[in-house]
């Protein structure tokens, strides 16, 4: 019997977080200690692999969608914290194209670099611009595979008009990765 | 207010047609065309765009879960058709790594040649083999935009352990999109 549906949903800790968040996070690096600490509690609480991510307001810095990645406990390979945030920022906002929802341009902020479903993912979202904090060496060091990324990313993502920070508090990002590791948690790419 | 979750659905008219189905469709052929037939419906139906994706056994045949173009209906930018159809056969087989999850390896029709998303989504997935239709050509002749494909897409599939077949039956898979173009519908790329 086939399936008709899937659901993902955010951990019930992250639903509590968000109700004490401010509407509005101004800087950049406040918003990118946002999704690295949605990737330390994702981990602390067992709810999935260590990636955090937030759509939010590129001018107002509101908070628009929360997401972690919940590929283990909702057992759905692309439920990557990114793809949970942009597909949240879609539901709230009414449109799968996010470039035509709010008066202002909207950014994807995550915890570590895209993967290349992520990347791939992130022009159709129709974000204007990604800032990113652990780099693709860091994920790899601490054994989580990035696939086929383009090495020409950043170029990928210029000409469609989204502009790429890297490296935002890269070392607080990385350090959720190294104690996801030492923890002996499942380092999960097939 | 954040949303805390988000839910991809079958059209009716899927579900439908998925209890009528035998168990298994041992030819390729037999399988693709039944991708072509989720493309063809869809757009008939108006519940998505012209694009259908199948999981099945390398082996038997059988038909383990159907996916459809869900992006305009559920607002939801990576509801490719291969996206949900891989999420849905997660689902079902109650894992993220379909290459765990039965004794025989499972492979991924789909009527049209995956964008870079669908690309980079496919080694998460746990497929061990991938059959496309329609062509890279045929989709972006018809106005739709397969996004940052690298290239050499059959060698990054290859590399893991991923057997890929191009444009089988890819002149019905093509039909099917010139018919969506020649209607009128929105090509939805931002």
């Amino acid at each position: 019997m086939i399936r008709h549906s899937f659901e993902i949903t955010l951990p019930q800790w992250c639903i509590d977080m968000a109700a004490s968040l401010p509407d509005a996070l101004t800087a950049t690096e406040d918003r990118m200690a946002l999704a690295i600490e949605l990737s330390r509690q994702n981990v602390e609480n067992e709810t999935g692999g260590p990636f955090g991510a937030v759509v939010a307001g590129m001018e107002s810095g509101k908070i628009i969608a929360l997401g972690v990645n919940r590929v283990e406990p909702e057992t759905c390979s692309s439920a990557h914290a990114e793809i949970v945030a942009l597909s949240l920022a879609q539901q709230r906002l009414g449109t799968w194209n996010l470039a035509e929802a709010v008066p202002e341009p909207l950014e994807l902020v995550t915890s570590c670099e895209p993967c290349a479903m992520c990347l791939g993912a992130i022009p159709w979202s129709g974000v204007r611009r990604v800032i990113c904090g652990a780099t693709k060496q860091h994920a790899e060091e601490t054994g989580f595979d990035e696939g086929a990324r383009d090495p020409a990313w950043r170029e990928i993502l210029n000409r469609r008009g989204i502009e790429l920070q890297t490296a935002v508090l890269h070392e607080q990002a990385a350090e959720v990765l190294r104690r996801y590791r030492a923890s002996g948690a499942r380092i999960y790419n097939p």
